[in-house]
């Protein structure tokens, strides 16, 4: 459970109803108005039908767990298996990491490893790795794409139910009573559109870029160290390639490269 | 059909005639102005013309045609049907592709085996096939070009028109029951031209551009499918290589690589 | 004459000048100010002066008929050309170029021609005709600047006009009947910065963009083809090379290769 | 300590007070609201808490350090040691560079320098030393991005709050009294997203970038000085390599190349 | 002297007064407000020294010189001296090239001619000419950036300092006779920013930039040329080599490559 994407939200929340009630005379039935939520939230639903694929729109679920759920797979425990699978491999050569692959559960390092036991070429295997990175990334990137046309989605049809709210209150001005009112309907649609996009889309967005790029720092890893032990490298130089692509902070506890 | 884009368009605007007609004192009628119109499609399909030539425009209609009709080449029959291409040539030759080349419907995979048959060099082949996909990429960024500038013109000829109507109503401002019902008009132009952008012009851009990224996909799978097969690999090998661009819940439902 | 843009920005103000005159109590002589004028045109032609040197300038008239002349080289043309030029140097040798070259009236293609004739090495001609398209292009960019920026300075000096008349109008609060009129005056400047930009800049800009990649193809095309010729392919070949450049619904127009 | 960055944050404050205090009617007093202080402080944290990982926002106490303090290596010190290296391999050998890691501090020029004593093959160190400088330069550009994203939720925050202003006062319109008041509460907000914005984390945020890319330059100095002493240059040489990277007028200051 | 940029900002100053004096009631004693500059003025600063090193900011003198002073290497001048080199080099040697030097007096082309007599490897010198290229062109861009960020600062400011007038107004709202002269305190804040952006910052940035490609275009000439020496061209093909990245216009009065 990634506990700062739910007290950062919550707690968000939070700060706004707070400032309403502190704030004299406010209180929270002022903000809830349905003509205002179908428009910002019926909009950006039809405006995301048209943007994006069915079938990309039903990924979204997936990449919201991923905005919560905090994993990702240690770089210190990568570290210290490719420094066991070096050593192995210059004792008792490439094919003796069949042995490994029973332990590895990560999927894209497993077939990189198939491939070396399997004697494909290193030059392939690398071209097979990397296209897959770019790709993987790309598709990425398209995921989190939907949390961003949500950020931009939001506040255009929040305006868009300003500009109704304003058109339906000038139509009627001599009713001066009414003014005030609709008026204010008019402005919490923008205020639904500013709330759905910095409590929840844009902040989301941005999380699952950086979990993305800590990902790829992790395959880049991968792809290094599976090139490093076919090019024969010693269990040291491997762990110095993929050393370097780690912050010094994380270098320091993993200790000096032995 | 591409249910999602007609959906899409036909519930929001659904929701926002929804909206306007539970708002109190809301009703349709205030939201059809014919001076607005004329300033937002006028303005926007003068600014096209200005902007892009006739040829292009003209070809219009076949990019909105695609955003609607959801069409294209599924990635597992074309991995399978490399499987095949690759043991044909692998048993019985290059040349033996011919006789494949009367099923191939793609004209760009098409051309592509053809010169395979003719006997051009594998680096002449990859080279024509990537200049054909740059240039083909770069036409269709240009065709969504369209939709990404009605989607800009929209709300700036939206703002003309918002300026026109203040200026008529403030050199009016002494006619007092005037105001209300000129500043609507105002307002609506504003409406009509965020409405072109968010519920048509944006989303449909969008859908284009990913369905774009989608159809390179399959043409790089065709490309690295083809160079494959011309470098003597087995059918096995350049599955895993077209494999790698798909995404792993894809692949799980094409089974193991076999 | 490109009848599209002549087209385009008659029929955008005809537009604008129906709207206005179809809107009850609008007239055209409250579109007309003279401060404002002043302002919006001053002002972008000041900030021009500063942000482009002299020659620069100069050369927007240049750039300009070239958004309103329609011109440039029919690619189907130059295929055929190029499929004779290199007939003519499988036959003859390359120095029987030296025959054609009194028909080729565009300098690039020319110069080109001439190095081979001269015979310098392809990857010298290569390397001299990809600079001078790298830089052609870029000079081409920096003409289109002028009117990008036009369309960035008019609807600044549009909001500096705005300011102006609203302080005038605010000093001046008392005089109650003034108020009107001093905004409608602050709002027109708006209202010119905003034409400035979307009837005349932005489009015009865009559409020299597109010409200049449409060139941008032909030239391509040209060292492709040259290089093509020089490296001893066949006509077929030659054309092949080309022809992958071009929309499917232009090569179709060719005919298959011949 | 950055001189430059204290006097400019509290130069900045102290402009605004002054200001304030000149204006007729102005008092500090107007200026200090609660409820628009928990919005924009407590919006922005909780939208930083969604964006960003923990670890990431304790880093932003470092990040904040790095642009108060000045600091860094001097370009004329670091080419007057790599004379010193260039002189010592080229009379000693590589080897000798081992007894001048005791002075090196850097630990990003120590560790190549030992990979070069170890013997490790240059292009080996080159590229881990050019590895580990990407995965540096973009994990310094995620630290700025903290402060960039507080640049851009503070104004934001700011319009959710006016706009939460903006609802109260409207729904209260008959209490003429309250107007005033309440909008200025409505307009704090933004103010105090505006000065978040304006005279915290935008500067601060092109300082680290600034600082980043000038840390760059020295570490690619390193690069590329450590390179010219493993392929053999002269002290001369060396110099050369290193000096190109500075302004003329540092290069000044370090008088000619010996 | 810069003609263009004195003239233009000279002229556009010119515009807003006559603009001003022009409008009916409209004079310029109105525009004059010390808070406003205060906070427009002293918060630009006060970010600015935040944004940038003292050492940067003290660099910008410089900056603003070359905007207006117009000087520079003529392109023709250029290209016939590097005819002088080539010539002097095929007939007596790269080393001939030494009696030239002192009739160089930029210092870039000089070191270049220098590293040639010195003897040093044409890779060696290239890639010294082209480092020392990229990280002088990043610097420039950086000295630009000063303006680019005075023309975004200005503005914020201007905005901060109307949001200051606002709440400093409405919480005097009884005060109805100061609503008028406030409000137009607040709005010429905004005015001052925007006249700091678009009649100083942004086309003088543009302008800086212009003037930095076009020495980068004569620069790539000095390097191009000094290669083309060192491979031994003719001087024929040396011009040519040159000429290439100039515009037509420049090369017909250059006349025929000879």
């Amino acid at each position: 459970m990634d506990l700062a994407t739910v007290v950062g939200m919550l707690s968000g929340i939070a700060c706004l109803v707070a400032a309403i009630l502190i704030t004299p005379r406010g209180n929270l039935g002022m903000f809830v108005d349905y003509p205002s939520m179908f428009i910002v939230l019926g909009g950006t639903t039809a405006a995301l039908l048209m943007n994006f694929s069915i079938r990309e729109l039903a990924g979204l679920g997936r990449v919201l767990r991923n905005a919560f759920v905090s994993r990702g797979i240690s770089p210190s425990q990568l570290i210290a298996d490719f420094r066991r699978y070096a050593d192995l491999a210059r004792r008792e050569g490439i094919l003796a990491l069949e042995r490994v692959t029973g332990e590895v559960k990560d999927p894209f390092l497993l077939s990189g490893l198939q491939h070396a036991v399997d004697g494909l070429d290193p030059d392939v295997i690398q071209d097979l790795m990397r296209t897959e990175l770019d790709y993987m990334s790309a598709r990425h990137e398209r995921g989190v794409k939907i949390l961003r046309q949500i950020g931009s989605y939001g506040p255009s049809f929040g305006m868009v139910g300003t500009l109704i709210g304003l058109t339906i209150m000038l139509a009627n001005l001599k009713d001066i009573d009414a003014i005030g009112p609709s008026m204010a309907v008019a402005i919490i649609t923008t205020f639904y559109g500013a709330v759905l996009a910095y409590l929840f889309a844009v902040p989301l967005a941005e999380k699952m870029t950086n979990r993305n790029s800590e990902e790829m720092v992790i395959r880049e890893m991968m792809v290094k160290g599976l090139a490093a032990i076919q090019s024969g490298d010693s269990p040291r130089v491997v762990e110095q390639k993929l050393r370097v692509l780690l912050p010094p902070r994380m270098r320091e506890q993993l200790g000096p490269a032995r």
